[in-house]
């Protein structure tokens, strides 16, 4: 029982996507900032809002900040965010009338919302690929065990047969729909400033388009709907997975030996044993997800302008899920890779 | 601390939409199901499935049947599902010929979800209806308060100066966020047979129709995508609404003093206090539906054709999760009703 | 899906314990808050503090008092708690010189919570009574069927061969575990009057006496440690009771066939099918629980000296997860008594 | 927004204990793993169960050992638990006769589970400690400022003045009976074998002393009773140090200004702002304990002998719960050590 499932050195290749985990690592978090900034000011120059040259000022200046990750943790630690040590280190690398531009008309929400955007889209985007290539697994199954016999169980009792096909059909379906989830998810970028009444509009669309995110109707400083959004979708993503999950782990008790898996986890003790471990670990990372959704929503309350407490537990929360919810598609593909055969 | 809130005779006042708690009811649980055995019954007749005529004499039996009511709770005892005892008490009132076109072809799950989504149809409908109202009261409130002044607050510090109008801005966003998810919910009916084999387009389309629901494009028996949209979209309005009520009850400190709410609770020791009770309160149950949401989404694991526990877990938790979104919406729109003034 | 599950017509039947679901009606509730005043006067007339006589005088009053339900309600609705209307009530049928003795000290918390404790006594009383009918019924399983032999399953796969006595040993340890936490619950009685400053260790222990509660070290208004112990122990019990029920449901299978229960639910579409209902049931409720923990915990942070928002949401979740309890120690006895035989 | 609080080279020193933490590597996974099997090996030995000798010879093996850590991920990856690949690679460092006493009697989860006692023992000790430091800093404040003058606040208004000594005083009940429920915990060690049926109380007694942990009364291996003890325990305390973030947050307000706190963070926007960093952070640990303790809780259903799913769930879980504990406790006494003054 080590601390984190998603980097772990061990736990990661049982649970984890490590193009995702990436994606939420310190560096990666630290680039989409320093890409904010940037892009921020290349977009406030286009519109006229500060003096030309200034964008490739600060480029520059981030080229010659080295990363004192000491200073950096020691201004996280006082002011629970990242961004004004961040900032201010920049600022002390350029010349005092430049400096001004840096972090201009912005506010530290605006760059941690929209370096989490930055990251959450390719991140969601994978995962969205990783869905699709598990609904093609599932009609290559179709095709070969589709026709297949099965007995159709509810309330865990045999009620009529069935076939193979009519299971995969109802895992398709709980996929599709965590599918259709993710693809109705918007990316806004977060320009709305200290108090959440700055609103650019030029400016804005310059700086989404820059970023590949989208522009969001209102500042969703203290409306965090794109939050819910996601971890809507990545909790029904791995309800879904949890479900087929669940159904093979019931499939592969011996008695019922409905489905067979190649490989199979083995056991210190019981040489005989191969165990459902990928589908037994869907049901937990479905049930993991969905008690993080209830921390997510309580989140939700976002007092006044800028909340401090709800925010930060979005932070704790919400790239878990992500990664749960990559690391689930991830692992349902290989256990679907490896069925060797369902029904009879 | 009396059992619960929705039907207490003392905490409905305080929470309840009545309308909504109505819907919930055995009364209208029990009218749901039946409606959904005669519509079935006439769809099918129309469909050719059954003789005609048999839902006009399903109908009279249903008017000959006395709802023994120690009947139906010892069938639903044994059972899990008032389902069985209904059906065969109908069916008992007719003769043997016409009684096996009763419940034909269909099982408990598919009336029981469909009575559901009959009754969330109108419930997320009075709704929406409400938070309608509850926009039009905030473009009041900005009409009459919008241009006064207010303190920005970030991290629960004085921040930079705003507008009220600027607050109730984020409170509109808020609710405009949680609105749009009702408006996107689709209450489909369900008809899909004891395995979720059966699937009669033509019988499910007449069926969908008579009662005003959607046709699904697969069963969704097992996989619970409604139902999440439902309970996601009530946990996203408290929440909404749970913010607006946490902001109030903030602004409502006497050193602060930047709402001025008429009414206000009294208290059993000081005279002098008036509590912001209804503010407190949207706190209380979005954090009740953030909890809710967490049982309903570990309830996506329908293992096999179908679920008895996960099934009836969410019967343990959507109908609270409507009845307090439902009560959340009544009792913001009262609050904002009391404000009499706000900023300065 | 009707809206609650402990005092639907139908589903209590299901689920419900009548006897705790009784004391959390508002005729107990009510009960318990007028005996709260009375035997706060009386232990106050004892010490000296209130003029003697007049418990007597509130006693005659509570008697003339007419409960007018929609004042009740409207006050509630108003204030956020029913003490303030109760006690002007009560006030309002004594001549004026007399009523300020009522209530005298102390506020609608106080009253509150010490109903809630006089009720969770006998519920929690009565829920460890039927646990431990479920204990002697285990053992008289044992004595029957101890010996036979069952397959030991680990990671839902064969693994070696146990006995039956085996696996309800374990059913035993899940249930001690929860009874041991159910035996160290304290309830104390509140009295710490408007802000939590009043204490008067005579008067204190008088009131607790003549209730039956016990005497807390210190006021518990804004620290919640019996409320959560409460929570923690229904939560610890409706987990230990999933455990048996998950367990039922997988040895109800038809291929395993390691259990035969008398009854089972029937099926509206097909009559060979026997339901484990009741084992699922155990499940759906130890997963309700689970979530409504969370909501607890989320209740823990009763900002300054009385919370508002986190007390009220403490009243839409503990009596649930005692009902909750309830009503699964209750059909895990109606469950175990209906087994016909375990193993082979 | 980085992947994980409590090793993120930004997030630990705003949230992290680093003993606790480290507590929860790989290394001392690894480490209490590799002595858990030859403190067995050694009891096994004295209780003439294995031959002598064994247990030097598998530490001759454990420091021959080179741990391939690719080679520990992939059995992870296929065993769902690192034990298998770590016994078989030990053993193919031994001579086949001696091999066999590797792992004897034992299995995979007995292991893993003594792993967590071994490392959850030091790490509630370091929080005991840890809390109580926190409430001789609350000793030391209510020496200074508990006769300062306070305004007792409830439902977020003005009720009766207090003293600071007063609310100093709630806080330290919240802490204590937090404290309470950590000295109450056990850590017993686990020896059950692949089912549970196995005991040799010698043997175990013997083993438990040599790691300092306790002899449990039975097979904990599905009752997770000392699992959800700690849980339990840990979100008691989170809650307990929330409570103390929220009124900290609260007081801090401009206009109430009824705390001074030196430090506080800095805002990149405005150069005015203290922000009270440190106590909303223990808000967001409290929330997000208190939603992983549902999980927890879901995680209680451990079908049959022992299971894969709920298992790994805890996993998930745990590790963070305790350190956010840690983390909060460490934070709690910062923002203590940081008070200026209280009240007036």
């Amino acid at each position: 029982m080590s601390y984190t499932f998603a980097i772990s050195p061990f736990m990661k290749h049982l649970f984890a996507d490590e193009m995702v985990v990436g994606l939420f690592s310190v560096g990666q978090d630290l680039a989409a900032l320093l890409a904010f900034e940037v892009d921020l000011a290349r977009a406030q120059e286009k519109c006229g809002v500060i003096p030309s040259g200034m964008s490739r000022k600060i480029e520059t200046a981030i080229d010659k900040v080295k990363v004192v990750e000491n200073e950096f943790e020691a201004g996280l630690a006082r002011d629970g965010v990242v961004v004004p040590i961040m900032v201010s280190t920049l600022k002390a690398a350029m010349n005092p009338e430049d400096a001004r531009y840096v972090h201009f008309n912005t506010t530290s929400q605006d760059a941690i919302d929209t370096s989490l955007m930055l990251r959450a889209l390719p991140a969601m985007g994978g995962i969205y690929k990783n869905v699709q290539a598990l609904e093609e697994r599932l009609t290559e199954l179709a095709k070969k065990f589709g026709s297949c016999k099965l007995m159709g169980r509810t309330r865990m009792q045999q009620a009529l047969p069935i076939t193979v096909g009519h299971r995969l059909d109802s895992w398709k379906y709980n996929i599709e729909t965590a599918a259709l989830s993710i693809q109705r998810l918007s990316y806004p970028v977060q320009l709305s400033g200290p108090v959440g009444t700055y609103r650019d509009e030029k400016v804005q669309k310059a700086l989404a388009k820059a970023l590949g995110l989208s522009v969001p109707t209102h500042s969703w400083q203290n409306e965090r709907g794109p939050v819910l959004a996601l971890g809507n979708a990545c909790a029904g993503l791995t309800g879904a997975l949890g479900k087929i999950g669940a159904d093979i782990a019931l499939m592969a008790q011996n008695e019922l030996a409905e489905i067979k898996i190649a490989g199979g986890g083995t056991s210190s003790a019981m040489a005989h044993k191969k165990n459902p471990v990928k589908a037994e670990n869907l049901v937990s990372l479905a049930r993991l997800n969905a008690s993080l959704l209830s921390a997510l929503h309580n989140a939700a309350i976002h007092e006044q302008e800028r909340s401090g407490a709800a925010w930060t537990l979005e932070w704790l929360v919400l790239p878990q899920m992500i990664c749960a919810a990559a690391g689930a598609v991830h692992m349902a593909h290989a256990l679907l890779q490896s069925v060797e055969s369902i029904g009879t």
